[in-house]
């Protein structure tokens, strides 16, 4: 259960759905389909939230990691 | 299906129609023409967006990477 | 009980609960189970809180290091 | 027509008007002079626009490369 | 009286109480424990501070370097 | 009449009075002594503006070049 | 008269006084009394400035060059 390093997390999310939170307060979920070392990553079935409801279907999604708050897989 | 690698969303968008989102929450929507390390891009028929209408058209525009929140082909 | 190095408390909070304050101000608690030398880490048992309060419950959480403002082991 | 890669964009500006956008949301106007690998580049006849008017005129302007949003040639 | 280089500050505040200003205006207060080259530093017995008044007790505390105004030793 | 690159503006400007916008939106103005690579620069006779009319006059002021937004010959 | 380099000024400024802003809007004044390449610099007898009136009295206080926007001797 103990997680080794902090990108295990994102290596056991590999399409596996993800919420996401975004510097300004943006959050989205989606099935995390890649990432790479600077953590950008690539979510299918992309879905902005607001207030935890969907705001709008965005499909697939190529985030910059330098914007990730955090990541919680769900 | 499977995304390899997060720049692969930007090489399979090359001349396709994108929804880009920037930081400070300024949208824009155009066709992919270039892409480099940086994340930087140029878009062709470019057009701002306001709430998902069109705000105003910009034509070609260099996009900094750094400002990306996130990529969406459309 | 002096700590030798910042990293240090960081090493002694593992499978310990932590509160995080990240920039923007949200605040989450957790137990740590992982970090590295971004100061990226993976919360388990994660909460959201607001003025103190539970807002959610996030599970497993991995928090960018760049957005950390301060970790206090509780 | 297509760009091979983004800075095409800024060569081939060179002498030809562009519109800039900053980040705080400033927009300046005027003819590209010259641009290094930064982006940091240099207007002439630069004019500073507030909801696309003329707000004042500013002459020759150096920008500072992460300052920028997007450049528009026009 | 003369500090030789900024970090003496640091160094001669170990183990003594220090006011630090954070990004986003919170002020804490504690006694230092370590620190390191990024200025990432441990307080021990802090205090989170509102208007120079109590807010709240958060024992020890990892403060990121980059988050850091500034460190008066008090 | 061409810049040949960017710096060109400040070395020019050498001696000569500039404008300099800062992020945050500070405008200030005065004769341009020095600069350096990282676009650190010392006025004289430097005074900061507000709407463009003189709100203090501040002397000698070195300006950190990550703050400066643009610099134009005056 | 003239500075040869930006530094120059911080070199001059040692054992006198300084006027310095800092990212956020907050205005120090202090005896500088010792600077390293990142500009993260020392003031003693520092008092927090507001509106130009003193707001308190800080003492030593060490500040992170990353958070100064100028630094006038005055």
């Amino acid at each position: 259960m103990a997680e080794k390093r902090p990108f295990d997390v994102l290596n056991n999310a590999l399409n596996n759905s993800v919420l996401i939170r975004l510097k300004g307060g943006i959050e989205v979920r989606g099935t995390m389909a890649s990432y790479d070392v600077h953590m950008n990553l690539v979510l299918e079935n992309a879905e902005q939230l607001e207030n935890g409801e969907l705001k709008r279907k965005l499909g697939t999604m190529l985030l910059r990691g330098d914007n990730i708050v955090f990541i919680s897989p769900a």
